[in-house]
């Protein structure tokens, strides 16, 4: 499928390489093409666009951008880029701007996916993957031989599907469906317990399984 | 040991009853003695008193009263009564103001755990069980034979050691150390999450258990 990766930091480059990896044709998105000049010498299957350049080549577009930052990456990515196409919001809106711990700049009545959903009412929004580090995003195995939860929230019913069929590819063998996408306020207010799990267990390694 | 327990709602109630079973001497403190008289029924181990009575006789006192109203029922408690003695506090700030899903009223840069601290700086206030839903606080083998997390957080590190001692007794196998008191921003942060789960589960008999 071709996809586009709104992003240029360590979770866009690592869902650009695996997505490309498993076959699919990705461009990579970022206001700043000479950041990612040295990692696609080595990941020459990717190539390099604006933002609006990448979501106008992807059937699927994931946000990869900063939680602050993404508004104003996907306005530049441009509504009619964005319409009818899957989007799939794996970032958080971390605040560290008052260092350690972070707090989150959206949070309880509403959430960053919602916020995206509502500004480009055409997409269909997918939260998923944001609750773990990149690596464990593209890599789940890696972490307890993949025996923990991913969540996905969503509106759509059928993006939702796809979005999950891209999980298991990744290698996911757990897939929480929370419900609608404002639940992605669960997962997005979970960060603030995950970075206290990164502090105790000093790696990012890590994932939660939901137990019954 | 002389335990205390804020609070007249199920949390309160079932930890007093636990604890009760578990030897310990127990008062459940309520500004409205009535609405404990048929509970007490059948659980006459446990006596009744008000919030200052409760936390006089306590030597170990839980918050299990709504986090909305816990600053003021401390406040009813005395600060007499609470100095130099272990606050476990369990609560959580949970706002259904708006209906489902809840928000909290207090969140990121702080918790209600540190204003408890910041505003009774004699007691030793400890963070648990507010991740778990009543029944899996005080018997968590109920929930996958135990094999999942609950969190503490603290500042002072012979009361968490003492608290960790309870929740033993009462079948936790994982106690998941968070670090210092303001680690509680992260668990009660996580209730958005829980409700979530509770909502796709229809019980709240789940947890998270921590994997790497």
């Amino acid at each position: 499928m071709k996809m586009g990766v709104l992003g240029s930091g360590m979770v866009a480059q690592g869902l650009s390489a695996r997505l490309a990896e498993l076959g699919h044709e990705i461009v990579i998105g970022t206001r700043d093409s000479d950041k990612l000049k040295g990692w696609q010498s080595s990941n020459q299957r990717v190539l390099i666009g604006s933002f609006a350049e990448t979501a106008a080549h992807g059937e699927m577009i994931f946000n990869a951008t900063n939680g602050a930052a993404s508004l104003n990456a996907l306005t530049m990515a441009g509504e009619e880029n964005l319409a009818d196409k899957i989007l799939v919001d794996v970032s958080n809106t971390l605040d560290h701007s008052n260092g350690f711990p972070p707090s989150l700049t959206v949070f309880g009545k509403d959430s960053l996916a919602e916020q995206i959903q509502r500004a480009f009412p055409l997409a269909k929004v997918v939260k998923t993957l944001n609750t773990v580090t990149a690596r464990v995003m593209t890599h789940p195995l890696e972490v307890a031989n993949g025996d923990h939860h991913v969540f996905i929230s969503a509106n759509d019913v059928d993006a939702k599907s796809q979005v999950t069929d891209i999980l298991r590819s990744f290698g996911w063998l757990h897939i929480f469906d929370l419900g609608d996408l404002s639940t992605a306020r669960g997962t997005e207010a979970y960060l603030l317990l995950w970075v206290r799990l990164y502090g105790a267990m000093n790696t990012g390694m890590l994932n939660v399984k939901i137990m019954k």
